[in-house]
Protein backbone atom coordinates (compact mmCIF):
# COMPACT_ATOMS: atom_id res chain seq x y z
CA UNK A 1 0.00 0.00 0.00
CA UNK A 2 3.52 2.53 0.87
CA UNK A 3 0.98 4.12 3.34
CA UNK A 4 2.80 6.50 5.62
CA UNK A 5 1.83 7.13 9.71
CA UNK A 6 3.64 9.09 11.52
CA UNK A 7 2.51 9.57 15.24
CA UNK A 8 3.52 13.48 16.84
CA UNK A 9 3.80 12.48 20.54
CA UNK A 10 5.25 13.07 23.76
CA UNK A 11 6.53 10.39 26.13
CA UNK A 12 4.82 11.27 29.07
CA UNK A 13 1.65 12.55 27.53
CA UNK A 14 -1.72 10.36 28.23
CA UNK A 15 -3.33 12.00 25.18
CA UNK A 16 -0.44 10.34 23.12
CA UNK A 17 -0.94 7.36 24.80
CA UNK A 18 -4.29 7.27 24.12
CA UNK A 19 -3.20 7.07 20.61
CA UNK A 20 -0.50 4.63 20.53
CA UNK A 21 -2.84 1.77 23.09
CA UNK A 22 -5.68 2.25 19.97
CA UNK A 23 -3.20 1.84 16.84
CA UNK A 24 -1.37 -0.99 19.33
CA UNK A 25 -5.08 -2.97 19.35
CA UNK A 26 -5.34 -1.91 16.01
CA UNK A 27 -1.82 -3.87 14.81
CA UNK A 28 -1.09 -1.14 12.75
CA UNK A 29 2.81 -0.11 12.22
CA UNK A 30 3.51 3.81 12.75
CA UNK A 31 6.56 6.03 12.84
CA UNK A 32 7.10 7.57 16.10
CA UNK A 33 8.37 11.58 16.24
CA UNK A 34 9.06 12.46 19.71
CA UNK A 35 8.52 16.00 20.37
CA UNK A 36 11.45 16.47 22.59
CA UNK A 37 10.74 19.81 24.85
CA UNK A 38 6.60 19.87 24.21
CA UNK A 39 6.92 21.82 27.28
CA UNK A 40 9.17 24.72 26.47
CA UNK A 41 9.18 24.20 22.66
CA UNK A 42 7.17 23.49 19.75
CA UNK A 43 8.50 21.07 16.85
CA UNK A 44 8.55 22.78 13.20
CA UNK A 45 6.27 19.98 12.51
CA UNK A 46 3.68 20.14 15.23
CA UNK A 47 3.08 23.98 14.19
CA UNK A 48 2.70 22.62 10.89
CA UNK A 49 0.18 19.64 11.24
CA UNK A 50 -1.57 20.92 14.21
CA UNK A 51 -1.70 24.60 13.65
CA UNK A 52 -5.20 25.43 15.39
CA UNK A 53 -4.03 23.64 18.98
CA UNK A 54 0.17 23.08 18.89
CA UNK A 55 -0.53 20.05 20.74
CA UNK A 56 0.39 16.47 20.66
CA UNK A 57 -0.88 13.95 19.84
CA UNK A 58 -1.05 14.46 16.16
CA UNK A 59 -1.57 11.47 14.08
CA UNK A 60 -0.75 11.84 9.98
CA UNK A 61 -1.76 9.41 7.77
CA UNK A 62 -0.80 9.72 3.72
CA UNK A 63 0.14 13.71 4.65
CA UNK A 64 -2.91 14.04 6.11
CA UNK A 65 -3.04 15.24 10.21
CA UNK A 66 -5.47 14.50 12.55
CA UNK A 67 -5.79 16.26 16.01
CA UNK A 68 -7.37 15.93 18.95
CA UNK A 69 -6.94 12.81 20.97
CA UNK A 70 -10.43 11.11 20.97
CA UNK A 71 -11.10 12.73 17.00
CA UNK A 72 -7.62 10.60 16.15
CA UNK A 73 -9.26 7.52 18.40
CA UNK A 74 -12.72 7.57 16.33
CA UNK A 75 -10.69 8.19 12.97
CA UNK A 76 -8.08 4.81 14.06
CA UNK A 77 -11.27 2.88 14.62
CA UNK A 78 -13.28 3.77 11.41
CA UNK A 79 -10.32 3.47 9.54
CA UNK A 80 -8.62 -0.28 9.91
CA UNK A 81 -11.97 -1.87 11.18
CA UNK A 82 -10.33 -4.79 12.76
CA UNK A 83 -10.55 -5.46 16.86
CA UNK A 84 -12.89 -2.72 17.63
CA UNK A 85 -12.82 -0.08 20.27
CA UNK A 86 -16.18 1.70 19.78
CA UNK A 87 -18.85 -0.72 19.91
CA UNK A 88 -21.08 -1.31 17.16
CA UNK A 89 -24.53 -0.07 18.78
CA UNK A 90 -25.39 3.06 17.94
CA UNK A 91 -26.87 3.71 21.20
CA UNK A 92 -23.67 2.03 23.22
CA UNK A 93 -21.72 4.47 20.76
CA UNK A 94 -23.23 7.53 22.29
CA UNK A 95 -22.56 6.24 25.35
CA UNK A 96 -18.78 5.59 24.97
CA UNK A 97 -18.59 9.22 23.66
CA UNK A 98 -20.78 10.67 26.58
CA UNK A 99 -18.32 9.01 29.00
CA UNK A 100 -15.24 9.72 27.15
CA UNK A 101 -16.05 13.50 27.04
CA UNK A 102 -17.44 13.60 30.56
CA UNK A 103 -13.99 12.25 31.83
CA UNK A 104 -12.27 14.98 29.23
CA UNK A 105 -14.54 17.85 30.59
CA UNK A 106 -15.29 16.77 33.74
CA UNK A 107 -12.77 14.52 35.55
CA UNK A 108 -9.39 15.73 34.29
CA UNK A 109 -10.11 19.15 35.09
CA UNK A 110 -11.26 18.24 38.52
CA UNK A 111 -8.05 16.07 39.14
CA UNK A 112 -5.80 18.80 37.79
CA UNK A 113 -7.21 20.99 39.89
CA UNK A 114 -6.82 19.02 43.23
CA UNK A 115 -3.45 17.81 42.54
CA UNK A 116 -2.39 22.10 41.53
CA UNK A 117 -3.85 24.19 43.89
CA UNK A 118 -3.59 24.96 47.46
CA UNK A 119 -5.16 25.18 50.58
CA UNK A 120 -8.83 26.20 50.87
CA UNK A 121 -9.14 25.94 46.82
CA UNK A 122 -7.54 22.76 47.28
CA UNK A 123 -10.03 21.69 50.02
CA UNK A 124 -12.65 22.65 47.56
CA UNK A 125 -11.06 21.27 44.80
CA UNK A 126 -10.94 17.58 46.39
CA UNK A 127 -14.68 17.90 47.26
CA UNK A 128 -15.39 18.37 43.73
CA UNK A 129 -13.07 15.34 42.48
CA UNK A 130 -14.34 12.90 44.74
CA UNK A 131 -17.81 13.57 43.32
CA UNK A 132 -16.54 13.10 39.98
CA UNK A 133 -15.00 10.08 40.83
CA UNK A 134 -18.02 8.89 42.34
CA UNK A 135 -19.89 9.40 39.41
CA UNK A 136 -17.40 7.53 37.52
CA UNK A 137 -17.59 4.50 40.00
CA UNK A 138 -21.16 4.05 39.82
CA UNK A 139 -21.02 4.05 36.10
CA UNK A 140 -18.43 1.26 35.98
CA UNK A 141 -20.72 -0.98 38.40
CA UNK A 142 -19.54 -4.35 38.39
CA UNK A 143 -17.85 -4.06 34.77
CA UNK A 144 -14.35 -5.14 34.44
CA UNK A 145 -13.97 -2.35 31.81
CA UNK A 146 -15.70 0.52 30.86
CA UNK A 147 -16.38 -0.73 27.98
CA UNK A 148 -18.11 -4.24 29.47
CA UNK A 149 -15.20 -7.51 29.47
CA UNK A 150 -13.13 -5.82 26.51
CA UNK A 151 -11.00 -2.96 26.72
CA UNK A 152 -12.35 0.18 24.74
CA UNK A 153 -12.74 3.83 23.94
CA UNK A 154 -14.08 4.80 27.44
CA UNK A 155 -10.86 3.15 28.98
CA UNK A 156 -8.26 4.51 26.98
CA UNK A 157 -9.82 8.10 27.48
CA UNK A 158 -9.54 7.09 30.61
CA UNK A 159 -6.08 6.42 30.90
CA UNK A 160 -5.26 9.22 33.00
CA UNK A 161 -7.20 7.68 35.83
CA UNK A 162 -5.86 4.19 34.97
CA UNK A 163 -1.69 4.84 35.42
CA UNK A 164 -0.64 8.41 36.11
CA UNK A 165 -2.99 9.91 38.55
CA UNK A 166 -1.51 7.15 40.73
CA UNK A 167 2.18 8.12 40.50
CA UNK A 168 0.72 11.83 40.01
CA UNK A 169 -0.56 11.05 43.98
CA UNK A 170 2.62 9.68 45.23
CA UNK A 171 4.71 12.02 44.08
CA UNK A 172 2.85 14.76 45.33
CA UNK A 173 1.84 12.85 48.61
CA UNK A 174 -1.70 12.95 47.82
CA UNK A 175 -4.48 10.24 48.43
CA UNK A 176 -7.36 10.55 46.37
CA UNK A 177 -7.84 7.85 44.17
CA UNK A 178 -7.49 4.74 47.28
CA UNK A 179 -9.32 1.70 47.12
CA UNK A 180 -11.33 2.23 50.57
CA UNK A 181 -12.90 4.96 48.78
CA UNK A 182 -13.60 4.15 45.22
CA UNK A 183 -12.96 -0.05 45.21
CA UNK A 184 -14.13 -0.23 41.57
CA UNK A 185 -11.98 2.34 40.11
CA UNK A 186 -9.14 0.95 41.83
CA UNK A 187 -10.06 -2.47 40.79
CA UNK A 188 -10.42 -1.28 36.83
CA UNK A 189 -6.79 0.29 37.55
CA UNK A 190 -5.30 -2.17 38.21
CA UNK A 191 -7.41 -4.43 35.21
CA UNK A 192 -6.55 -1.38 32.97
CA UNK A 193 -2.76 -1.82 33.42
CA UNK A 194 -2.57 -5.34 33.38
CA UNK A 195 -4.18 -5.40 29.82
CA UNK A 196 -0.65 -6.77 27.50
CA UNK A 197 -1.45 -3.53 25.06
CA UNK A 198 -1.44 -1.05 27.52
CA UNK A 199 1.34 -2.14 29.77
CA UNK A 200 3.20 -1.79 26.72
CA UNK A 201 1.88 1.51 25.87
CA UNK A 202 2.76 3.15 29.67
CA UNK A 203 5.27 5.76 29.71
CA UNK A 204 8.28 4.38 32.14
CA UNK A 205 6.84 4.58 35.98
CA UNK A 206 10.07 5.98 37.51
CA UNK A 207 10.41 8.26 35.04
CA UNK A 208 7.67 9.58 35.09
CA UNK A 209 7.41 9.53 38.57
CA UNK A 210 10.90 11.35 39.27
CA UNK A 211 9.28 13.86 36.45
CA UNK A 212 6.52 14.63 39.16
CA UNK A 213 8.07 14.58 42.08
CA UNK A 214 10.61 16.83 40.68
CA UNK A 215 7.44 19.60 39.70
CA UNK A 216 6.29 19.03 43.21
CA UNK A 217 9.27 19.56 45.17
CA UNK A 218 9.98 22.80 43.03
CA UNK A 219 6.09 24.37 43.28
CA UNK A 220 6.34 23.46 47.13
CA UNK A 221 9.70 25.83 47.08
CA UNK A 222 8.22 28.36 45.89
CA UNK A 223 5.07 28.44 47.92
CA UNK A 224 7.65 28.45 50.42
CA UNK A 225 9.76 31.06 49.18
CA UNK A 226 6.50 33.22 48.84
CA UNK A 227 5.67 32.36 52.32
CA UNK A 228 9.23 33.50 54.10
CA UNK A 229 8.43 36.41 51.60
CA UNK A 230 5.17 37.57 53.68
CA UNK A 231 7.19 37.31 57.05
CA UNK B 1 -42.64 -0.02 13.85
CA UNK B 2 -44.07 1.99 17.34
CA UNK B 3 -40.88 4.10 17.66
CA UNK B 4 -40.86 6.31 20.41
CA UNK B 5 -38.37 9.53 20.64
CA UNK B 6 -38.99 12.39 22.88
CA UNK B 7 -36.68 15.64 22.91
CA UNK B 8 -36.08 17.18 26.25
CA UNK B 9 -35.11 20.80 25.05
CA UNK B 10 -35.36 24.72 25.66
CA UNK B 11 -36.93 27.07 23.46
CA UNK B 12 -33.91 29.22 23.50
CA UNK B 13 -31.28 27.20 23.93
CA UNK B 14 -28.87 26.72 21.05
CA UNK B 15 -27.69 23.00 22.33
CA UNK B 16 -31.24 21.71 22.05
CA UNK B 17 -32.05 23.61 18.25
CA UNK B 18 -29.10 21.85 17.02
CA UNK B 19 -30.82 18.67 17.87
CA UNK B 20 -34.07 19.49 16.38
CA UNK B 21 -31.90 20.26 13.06
CA UNK B 22 -30.88 17.27 12.69
CA UNK B 23 -34.33 15.65 13.24
CA UNK B 24 -35.31 17.58 10.90
CA UNK B 25 -33.09 17.52 8.34
CA UNK B 26 -33.41 13.33 8.51
CA UNK B 27 -37.62 13.43 8.71
CA UNK B 28 -37.99 12.18 11.66
CA UNK B 29 -40.85 12.48 13.65
CA UNK B 30 -40.21 13.45 17.04
CA UNK B 31 -42.68 14.76 20.65
CA UNK B 32 -40.80 17.73 21.76
CA UNK B 33 -41.11 18.24 25.77
CA UNK B 34 -40.12 21.92 26.70
CA UNK B 35 -38.38 22.10 30.07
CA UNK B 36 -40.26 25.23 31.03
CA UNK B 37 -37.98 26.76 33.62
CA UNK B 38 -34.41 25.70 32.87
CA UNK B 39 -32.72 28.27 34.12
CA UNK B 40 -34.04 27.60 38.07
CA UNK B 41 -35.72 24.45 38.30
CA UNK B 42 -35.19 20.83 36.20
CA UNK B 43 -38.02 19.10 35.65
CA UNK B 44 -38.37 15.38 37.31
CA UNK B 45 -37.71 14.09 33.78
CA UNK B 46 -34.34 15.77 32.90
CA UNK B 47 -33.28 14.78 36.23
CA UNK B 48 -34.10 10.98 35.91
CA UNK B 49 -32.45 10.84 31.75
CA UNK B 50 -29.91 13.23 32.37
CA UNK B 51 -28.40 12.89 36.44
CA UNK B 52 -24.95 13.60 35.20
CA UNK B 53 -25.34 17.25 33.39
CA UNK B 54 -28.61 17.56 34.17
CA UNK B 55 -28.58 19.85 31.07
CA UNK B 56 -31.04 19.51 27.70
CA UNK B 57 -31.10 18.34 25.17
CA UNK B 58 -31.98 14.61 25.99
CA UNK B 59 -32.66 12.45 23.02
CA UNK B 60 -35.04 9.45 24.38
CA UNK B 61 -35.37 6.80 21.77
CA UNK B 62 -37.30 3.55 23.03
CA UNK B 63 -36.65 4.54 26.53
CA UNK B 64 -32.78 5.00 26.14
CA UNK B 65 -32.04 8.44 26.95
CA UNK B 66 -28.50 10.33 25.09
CA UNK B 67 -27.43 13.52 26.18
CA UNK B 68 -25.00 15.82 25.20
CA UNK B 69 -25.59 17.85 21.98
CA UNK B 70 -22.30 16.42 19.84
CA UNK B 71 -23.40 13.01 20.88
CA UNK B 72 -26.58 12.99 19.90
CA UNK B 73 -25.87 14.33 16.71
CA UNK B 74 -23.70 11.43 16.00
CA UNK B 75 -26.22 8.72 17.30
CA UNK B 76 -28.63 10.66 14.85
CA UNK B 77 -26.64 10.46 12.15
CA UNK B 78 -26.23 6.42 13.07
CA UNK B 79 -29.57 5.55 13.45
CA UNK B 80 -31.21 7.50 10.69
CA UNK B 81 -28.76 7.12 7.48
CA UNK B 82 -30.75 8.98 5.08
CA UNK B 83 -29.53 12.91 4.94
CA UNK B 84 -26.40 12.40 6.28
CA UNK B 85 -25.05 15.05 8.40
CA UNK B 86 -21.63 13.93 8.81
CA UNK B 87 -19.31 13.32 6.05
CA UNK B 88 -18.76 9.69 4.44
CA UNK B 89 -14.82 9.84 4.26
CA UNK B 90 -13.07 9.04 7.85
CA UNK B 91 -10.75 12.03 7.02
CA UNK B 92 -13.20 13.83 7.04
CA UNK B 93 -15.45 12.67 9.05
CA UNK B 94 -12.52 13.55 11.77
CA UNK B 95 -11.76 17.29 10.80
CA UNK B 96 -15.84 17.65 11.30
CA UNK B 97 -15.23 16.10 14.80
CA UNK B 98 -12.26 18.56 15.19
CA UNK B 99 -14.05 21.59 14.44
CA UNK B 100 -17.29 21.20 16.46
CA UNK B 101 -15.13 20.11 19.22
CA UNK B 102 -13.16 23.79 18.85
CA UNK B 103 -16.52 25.17 18.22
CA UNK B 104 -17.44 24.45 21.85
CA UNK B 105 -14.13 24.60 23.71
CA UNK B 106 -12.89 27.25 22.33
CA UNK B 107 -15.25 29.67 20.32
CA UNK B 108 -18.31 29.23 22.62
CA UNK B 109 -16.32 30.28 25.55
CA UNK B 110 -14.62 32.82 24.48
CA UNK B 111 -17.96 34.71 22.93
CA UNK B 112 -19.13 34.11 26.12
CA UNK B 113 -16.57 35.49 28.06
CA UNK B 114 -16.73 38.45 25.75
CA UNK B 115 -20.55 39.14 26.17
CA UNK B 116 -20.50 38.65 29.91
CA UNK B 117 -17.41 40.53 31.40
CA UNK B 118 -16.55 43.72 31.84
CA UNK B 119 -13.96 46.69 31.55
CA UNK B 120 -10.60 45.51 31.28
CA UNK B 121 -11.05 41.79 31.39
CA UNK B 122 -13.61 42.63 28.29
CA UNK B 123 -10.90 44.03 26.83
CA UNK B 124 -8.74 41.30 26.45
CA UNK B 125 -12.04 38.79 26.19
CA UNK B 126 -12.51 40.48 22.98
CA UNK B 127 -9.09 39.90 21.68
CA UNK B 128 -9.33 36.21 22.63
CA UNK B 129 -12.98 35.79 20.54
CA UNK B 130 -11.44 37.80 17.43
CA UNK B 131 -8.57 34.93 17.47
CA UNK B 132 -10.98 32.13 17.70
CA UNK B 133 -13.28 34.28 14.85
CA UNK B 134 -10.15 34.43 12.79
CA UNK B 135 -9.60 30.79 13.24
CA UNK B 136 -12.65 30.03 11.60
CA UNK B 137 -12.72 32.36 9.12
CA UNK B 138 -9.50 30.89 7.95
CA UNK B 139 -11.38 27.28 7.91
CA UNK B 140 -14.30 28.47 6.32
CA UNK B 141 -12.54 29.81 3.43
CA UNK B 142 -14.37 30.45 -0.10
CA UNK B 143 -16.82 27.37 1.20
CA UNK B 144 -20.67 27.93 1.57
CA UNK B 145 -21.26 25.74 4.35
CA UNK B 146 -18.56 24.29 6.77
CA UNK B 147 -19.11 21.15 5.36
CA UNK B 148 -18.83 22.03 2.08
CA UNK B 149 -22.10 22.71 -0.63
CA UNK B 150 -24.32 21.21 2.12
CA UNK B 151 -25.19 22.19 5.52
CA UNK B 152 -23.72 19.49 7.80
CA UNK B 153 -22.36 18.89 11.73
CA UNK B 154 -19.90 21.82 12.01
CA UNK B 155 -22.83 24.32 10.69
CA UNK B 156 -25.01 22.63 13.02
CA UNK B 157 -22.67 22.58 15.60
CA UNK B 158 -21.60 26.41 15.16
CA UNK B 159 -25.32 28.01 15.04
CA UNK B 160 -24.90 29.89 17.95
CA UNK B 161 -22.54 31.55 16.17
CA UNK B 162 -24.97 31.37 13.04
CA UNK B 163 -27.89 33.10 14.61
CA UNK B 164 -27.64 33.82 18.22
CA UNK B 165 -24.49 35.90 18.60
CA UNK B 166 -26.29 38.54 16.14
CA UNK B 167 -29.28 38.52 18.31
CA UNK B 168 -26.74 39.11 21.59
CA UNK B 169 -24.42 41.36 19.77
CA UNK B 170 -27.94 43.57 18.79
CA UNK B 171 -29.61 43.53 22.22
CA UNK B 172 -25.81 43.88 24.47
CA UNK B 173 -24.69 46.35 22.16
CA UNK B 174 -21.93 44.21 21.39
CA UNK B 175 -20.33 44.36 17.89
CA UNK B 176 -17.48 41.76 17.16
CA UNK B 177 -19.39 39.33 14.33
CA UNK B 178 -19.13 42.33 11.46
CA UNK B 179 -19.13 42.08 7.78
CA UNK B 180 -16.13 44.09 7.39
CA UNK B 181 -13.66 42.23 10.06
CA UNK B 182 -15.45 38.82 9.19
CA UNK B 183 -16.96 38.40 5.88
CA UNK B 184 -17.17 34.83 5.35
CA UNK B 185 -18.42 34.71 8.90
CA UNK B 186 -21.31 36.96 8.45
CA UNK B 187 -22.23 35.30 4.61
CA UNK B 188 -21.95 31.91 6.23
CA UNK B 189 -24.43 33.23 9.28
CA UNK B 190 -26.91 34.42 6.52
CA UNK B 191 -26.74 31.22 4.47
CA UNK B 192 -27.34 29.27 7.39
CA UNK B 193 -30.33 31.10 8.65
CA UNK B 194 -31.69 31.07 5.19
CA UNK B 195 -31.82 27.23 4.96
CA UNK B 196 -35.39 25.92 5.19
CA UNK B 197 -34.62 23.80 7.51
CA UNK B 198 -32.81 25.75 9.84
CA UNK B 199 -35.05 28.47 9.76
CA UNK B 200 -37.67 26.89 10.82
CA UNK B 201 -35.79 25.29 13.73
CA UNK B 202 -34.56 28.75 15.01
CA UNK B 203 -36.14 30.59 18.25
CA UNK B 204 -38.83 33.38 17.52
CA UNK B 205 -36.08 36.16 17.12
CA UNK B 206 -38.03 38.64 18.73
CA UNK B 207 -38.54 36.47 22.01
CA UNK B 208 -34.85 36.07 21.56
CA UNK B 209 -33.80 39.61 21.47
CA UNK B 210 -36.73 40.66 24.33
CA UNK B 211 -34.86 37.90 26.76
CA UNK B 212 -31.16 39.37 26.10
CA UNK B 213 -31.89 42.96 26.15
CA UNK B 214 -33.79 42.32 29.61
CA UNK B 215 -30.97 40.46 30.71
CA UNK B 216 -28.36 42.92 29.37
CA UNK B 217 -30.38 45.79 30.99
CA UNK B 218 -30.33 43.73 34.29
CA UNK B 219 -27.05 43.11 34.21
CA UNK B 220 -26.41 46.94 33.48
CA UNK B 221 -28.18 48.17 36.85
CA UNK B 222 -26.75 45.91 38.65
CA UNK B 223 -23.03 46.89 37.62
CA UNK B 224 -24.34 50.63 38.08
CA UNK B 225 -25.88 49.89 41.64
CA UNK B 226 -22.31 48.32 42.43
CA UNK B 227 -20.26 51.16 41.01
CA UNK B 228 -22.53 53.66 42.84
CA UNK B 229 -22.33 51.91 46.24
CA UNK B 230 -18.56 52.83 45.87
CA UNK B 231 -18.66 56.42 46.06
Amino acid sequence: MGEELKLLGAWGSPFSRRVEIALKIKGVEYEYSEEEDILHSKSALLLKYNPVHKKVPVLVHNGKPIAESLVILEYIDETWKDNPIMPRDPHERALARFWAKFFDEKCLPALWKYCWSFGDEQEKAYEDACGVLKTLEGELKDKKFFGGNNLGFVDIAANFLGFWMGVIQEAGGFDILNPDRFPRLCRWAEGFQSCPVVKENLPPRDRLYAFFKAHFEKISRSKDAEVASRH
